[in-house]
């Protein structure tokens, strides 16, 4: 590897800059999927790409990419990227890392090329994939996922927010929604915040995701009937909120017959008509199962209906159920897994293989090209929290890894 | 008696009108306290009033009365009232129907008096009590417990509804924020569905509350910690929400040791920040507890704590613990009951002796001075529901034998 190292001040400066749009006085960032603050940090990519002289596509879901050619208009392209947008209340590392880093490689690559020190085979395309967090529109990965062909486009687009706002609305509103199709990825490459405590327990500073937890994510709905607290008897109440509590304590009952392998959650429930003194008519909750085992997502899911069935039947209500995201346990690229390893082996450091259980948009791009993911630590595991922290030296490793790979997949091509 | 009748086509019509101020597709009304549509019926109110040659007076905590002189400027005032706001997505019968009767009431004895029909000892006050319900702002019955000095007034101005509006702030935007002192009641008497199943159940069309439940109402906030639901082993998650599962199971499980005197609910889980995908950071529930006897009600709230502890130690977070509201059980005025019975003796139907679950503000009049409710069926006991259902000639009827008790306290005075 011969590739020109990163400029750490000028990445770093623009890491802070992306955090300060939509930043909380927690210190982390709510940055919604197509508010105005993902707007704003939209623009900030878009004006990069400008002044590094790439190109800038955006497609009718929001996704953008920042075309650098290096190899002439009919190369093949090497994608490397994340997402903009945050959890609620979320960390400034998760995503807008990835892009960021993307961003301060095409920079080391473009002045290289315009040096003559790289003579590449391929384009490099830096991309920020639309609603990567899931948060104000379900299901998450849907960018990605719309653009791997694993969701309709009409049926993303159509996704409503808590009022009632849809996501192309939402889009239109704030300008990025596009006309552009972007370019098939000859490999995909995306760097990222573990969000686990494992690189950190293990002392070690890289990782390299080579494979991903399954995930089955259900919309259930739980139907009573709208009554007075006070006098309605106790016998005749049909309350959606106790179906929807007895689900919960029984998920988490469930996740410790499949003690480390299986994660379950329910994150978000919607109450109607959420009133101190009326019988709640509604509960919906979102229901995550997470598994790298299919035989255990598989049991899971079984159990799921049948643990929700007994918990609504038990509050004496009944159920709606709708499937939201089924992904399935799957393995990262080998080849450009190895050359994640190498790349670390160049700047010194080894890189742990670790599984992701939670989703990426990497994960997406690997159901149609060779595809894998760098990793840096996240001190205390914390993630999707205003309190996400991985020190400066480590995003500036992690981005100089992701630029000596870059390097290399635009310099040699992809591997079979 | 000999009061005369009322006109059930004048008081059909105006309860129609104010049934169609915030009257929702399902059938019901959503007028939440110092709303738009609150204000609607408010000013529909003001209105009647004038027309009925009645001063209208506004305290600042937003309570109304009409003043209907009857026996002169420093004669004792009978009040009788209930409330304009409803429960979200809730019925058009709770709360209007006292306000609409006791209007109709006034129309009648002001009639008879200018006839020189009515030789009056007392006027007539005509009330709509500020924010009954609890919904928009807690707790319920805040204005009649501010004007009988149960609650601070500036307290009561500051309660928050969920987008962080102030009750007197929104009470100034909608112009019922007012400087009057309502007069000291000498008697309260409200007329109200009954918002349970027992005088359809017995066949009744009338009934009386004699006594009222007492109730403790909380508001618990679960505090957990912040994390993705991904990667966060199950083991380190502190997940508010599986803490306030707990607790709403136990307290439906507390509720069967106590069959029939003990009534016990959650109607309103709020959660942070409530992502799919993220570990809830907080769960905040109001927790009501209801009994008719003193003894089962303190071993409940302590049964509460203990459960909640429990709840919050099984999931590994904190609580925070807010009271709400402390309502003791208690009874209503012989004296007034009787001149109720009477009242339906003479309309030639037997009213039956209840006690009253929900809350009502003739329980914060009760406290100062003679107070009695009358009772008209709910179809179904179904009640802060848009299904709320009483028949035109039974809420005709409750409106008449409303009618004879002003009459009678009017006429002859408040008995000791």
């Amino acid at each position: 590897m011969t590739a020109p190292t990163i400029r750490p001040v000028r990445f770093l400066g623009m890491f802070n800059e992306i955090a300060r749009l939509g930043a909380t006085e927690a210190g982390g960032v709510h940055r919604l999927a197509a508010s105005a603050e993902d707007a704003a940090a939209r623009d900030r990519l878009t004006g990069w790409f400008t002044a590094l002289g790439m190109r800038t596509l955006i497609d009718p879901i929001g996704n953008m990419a920042g075309m650098l050619e290096l190899a002439g208009p009919n190369a093949p392209v090497v994608m490397a990227g994340s997402h903009l947008d945050s959890q609620p209340q979320g960390g400034r590392f998760d995503g807008a890392l990835g892009v960021v880093a993307a961003c301060e490689a095409a920079s080391v690559l473009r002045d290289a090329a315009a040096a003559g020190k790289l003579s590449a085979r391929c384009n490099l395309a830096v991309t920020n994939w639309t609603s990567e967090e899931g948060a104000r529109f379900q299901p998450s990965l849907l960018g990605s996922s719309v653009f791997v062909g694993g969701m309709a486009q009409a049926e993303a687009l159509e996704r409503i927010d808590r009022d009632g706002m849809a996501l192309g609305e939402a889009l239109r509103a704030i300008g990025y929604s596009g006309q552009a199709t972007l370019p098939h990825p000859a490999a995909y490459v995306e760097l990222h915040i573990e969000c686990g405590p494992l690189l950190e327990k293990a002392g070690d500073r890289l990782g390299v995701f080579t494979r991903y937890w399954g995930a089955v994510k259900h919309r259930l709905a739980f139907i009573g009937e709208q009554a007075h607290t006070g006098p309605t008897p106790m016998a005749e109440r049909r309350d959606a909120l106790l179906g929807a509590a007895y689900l919960i304590a029984s998920l988490r009952e469930m996740s410790e017959q499949a003690p480390g392998v299986l994660h379950t959650s329910t994150g978000r429930i919607d109450v109607s008509p959420n009133s101190p003194n009326v019988v709640p008519a509604e509960a919906v909750l979102f229901v995550e199962l997470r598994s790298v085992e299919p035989d255990v997502l598989a049991w899971a899911e079984a159990q799921l209906r049948q643990r929700a069935t007994a918990a609504a039947a038990k509050a004496c209500v009944t159920l709606d159920w709708r499937a939201v995201a089924h992904r399935p346990a799957g393995r990262f690229h080998q080849g450009v897994i190895a050359i994640c390893e190498e790349a670390a082996r160049s700047v010194g450091v080894p890189a742990r293989r670790l599984a992701t259980v939670p989703g990426h948009d990497a994960i997406s791009l690997s159901s149609i090209c060779p595809a894998a993911m760098l990793v840096v630590p996240s001190l205390g595991g914390v993630c999707h929290s205003a309190a996400e922290f991985t020190a400066d030296d480590d995003i500036v490793l992690g981005t100089e890894m992701l630029t000596r790979v870059l390097w290399c997949l635009c310099r040699y091509g992809v591997p079979e």
